[in-house]
């Protein structure tokens, strides 16, 4: 599926929310097998399912494209992301009548918690007003993109603000 | 499906043979969507099919995994490979109980003809004699990847000897 023009907006929380403490929670292990320039190539698994993502921002054409693995293929191309994963659980939760997803990180970057916001239009984005528990916005932070973390661990708080 | 150990030579043709003027011949796109270190995407098209596949050469993990593309998901994809785009159309035939895929290159690459023979290992790769019309040789020879050829066009004859 096309996803089109993601908008979106991107916060670091200082913890978990205590709405989502029970909340359902997906395990998702991310690894990407090839990043060049504007394009990324990721496998991302849950327990439910596997999937190939190809995504490419900047400039004019933004493309998202995902692919259904099965598992032995998967597990093929898993190898090749070594060096460049990240392991974190997603919760959901509705804010102002939007979903946010909240990413709790596990491993190198076990600590970080980042909530995600999706927009239909710029507008409804400019226009969030984000809670105060939000913390920090690190919309568009290179920094804070999956495929740095995968990369580089987490920010050091110096180059983040 | 997975091809292991891929093990061919690959030989630049002075000229089509004559056997195969009138063989059946398959018209290919391939445009290529991450190139990255020793990892590429690309995206193949035939009149028949599009395909995507991941190889990674090179090291102890070889891999080479290929996931049938829908349409749509096609035309999207091939978006994102402007610029590093080939055009050819195979022909295979027979040498010495062997099968060779003879690829005549259009478009950047016009007049560009190259034979690939895959073998099963490296002993029955040492051990075959290539007819005098294979002409030379260029196993192994960055400048004649695909990728390579994809991004930079024609070798140079003075690069290639």
């Amino acid at each position: 599926m096309p996803i089109g023009t993601e908008i979106e907006r991107k916060f670091v929380l200082g913890e978990l929310p205590q709405a989502l403490a029970f909340a359902r929670r997906t395990a998702i292990l991310q690894g990407y097998l090839a990043l060049d320039g504007d394009t990324e190539v990721r496998v991302r698994r849950t327990p439910a399912a596997a999937k190939l993502t190809i995504k490419h921002g900047g400039g004019e054409v933004r493309v998202e494209e995902e692919i259904a693995l099965g598992t032995r293929q998967a597990d093929a191309l898993w190898e090749l992301t070594e060096g460049r994963r990240l392991q974190k659980t997603r919760r959901t939760m509705r804010v102002d009548g939007l979903e946010v997803s909240v990413d709790q990180y596990f491993g190198e970057l076990d600590g970080l918690i980042v909530a995600e916001v999706e927009f239909d239009d710029e507008q409804a984005a400019r226009s969030f007003m984000p809670p105060a528990w939000f913390g920090r916005e690190v919309t568009g932070q290179a920094a804070y993109a999956n495929r740095t973390l995968s990369v580089h661990g987490l920010p050091q708080e110096g180059r983040a603000g």
